[in-house]
């Protein structure tokens, strides 16, 4: 069969903008022979995140979408609840920070109060609400083709993009069958997620039909993450931890890792798949658009 | 000239230990064509650090020398001063901590209540108090040949490793000259180099004359760690951001980037450079050593 490996740009609803000028900058160094060269390097900027008046985290980020990314990342710690009403959420570049204001007071913030008197860091807090926040959290069934998968890829990785650009990034994608809608970089890849997620929360998109695609590793947080967004598929380019591939069998998520050219690997859910593809029939990938370590 | 790139386990401290079974899971799912496969996964367990009777952070880490991790993670955030006398690490396998004492209570201690009481989390605290932590921080002169650069590339990319056995995790090597003396793995790049900052902690071992490579981004956190330890130069096959750089060009830390066979790309401290090799007489990396994307 003939896979939909035609480049589309205008398939994507939100594509990478690597030329946007805040968020590279060419620096200048010498390479091995000593001659003068000059890099498009990304930027990395601190962003300070509220949950009304409670300051929760500060992420390293490249910068672009803030409010997604602080949506985002209150939606994937189970800190916004489907009831809460988001009233606002207020960006300020110069302070880098984002206030996101709910209309009553998040039993999260009484939480983490009560909780950080006597932890010190929310992290493990976080976390712990993380995995509180998965009970009960059951993945919608669904087919999954192989050639969607092997299409998405394809596509993803002729994107023009940052990593092409400047490398030292990482890409996550939402993406419905062979289509990717929402392509997210950023210098965490929990970032480039937390930025779907937002844009999910903000547009109300549903996630039932969706596979979320990732260039990064598929860890336990790249895991939790995906099943809290609802989403039933997380395939990567990238390898497993045996933590996140038992998390995802415990939720029923289809974890597709290791998936470059004709190759792939379920570790999870195989039984979405279904196989309408020909490994044998699939191009390998041209070395310009193989992913190298610059993003590890 | 001759580069010494003869790989000899015998140099190292510590090495990788690829065997060792608490650190991989065989774990079972299927191929692209549907056939059973089992891959080797790595593991990835929480670690809660506590500073006497403070818990400090959650990491997620492949759990093998917490010790090391729990003393370098407090050192690098600025939490352990020099004049901190550590009266015992005692790691409970069971409970997933680690709880290093102090002498004297740390003035960290003091310091997170007050700020986390407003906070909530210590994450943006930490990260202010690591760039105050840099003030006054000033790195030894001295010299770095580019031919222990490609020695140690060579070396390390054949020494046996997790990576090399399961992919999905980072390598950070601390080295001096042309020799790689400690090699430790995790899942989180970071949590590699805290590692060989708490053996550097416990084993008094000098700075001043040694090279970190790591195979992970030069990004702000790294570049900030590796000068908190006093190491000089910082040398890596991945890429730069932005703000690792300002931040290197600041403390004066050599930084030299996308290090693969005979390339390299120096965008800091370029004054340590030695040109003693050849860059043209470098064997490209033959493919079964080069680092794919696996540990994105």
């Amino acid at each position: 069969m003939q896979l939909a490996t035609g480049l589309d740009l205008e398939d994507f609803l939100i594509a990478p903008d690597p030329s946007a000028p805040r968020l590279t900058r060419a620096v200048e160094g010498l390479d091995q022979t000593g001659a003068p060269t000059a890099l498009a390097v990304v930027e990395e900027r601190p962003l300070t995140i509220y949950l009304n008046a409670q300051e929760i985290v500060t992420a390293m980020t490249i910068g672009d979408y803030p409010e997604y990314l602080a949506l985002g990342f209150l939606k994937n710690q189970g800190m916004l609840l489907a009831d809460d009403v988001v009233t606002g959420v207020d960006y300020d570049e110069e302070l880098e920070t984002v206030v996101v204001r709910t209309r009553r007071k998040t039993s999260y913030e009484e939480k983490l109060k009560k909780k950080t008197r006597t932890s010190g860091c929310a992290v493990g807090t976080v976390f712990g609400d993380m995995m509180e926040g998965l009970e009960g959290v059951t993945l919608p069934a669904g087919e999954l083709r192989t050639s969607w998968l092997y299409a998405l890829s394809a596509k993803i990785n002729r994107t023009p993009s940052l990593y092409l650009e400047a490398g030292a990034i990482h890409g996550t994608v939402l993406c419905r069958q062979d289509r990717p809608l929402v392509y997210m970089e950023d210098v965490g890849r929990h970032n480039a997620v937390d930025k779907i997620a937002g844009w999910m929360v903000q547009t109300g998109e549903g996630a039932a039909d969706k596979i979320l695609y990732t260039t990064g590793r598929l860890t336990s947080e790249m895991v939790i993450k995906t099943a809290m967004m609802g989403i039933p598929v997380l395939a990567s380019r990238s390898g497993f931890t045996a933590w996140g591939v038992e998390i995802a069998r415990q939720v029923g998520l289809t974890l597709i890792g290791r998936m470059r050219g004709q190759r792939f690997v379920c570790l999870s859910g195989a039984e979405r798949l279904v196989w309408d593809a020909d490994p044998s029939a699939v191009p390998e990938e041209e070395r310009k658009h193989r992913r190298k370590s610059a993003a590890e």
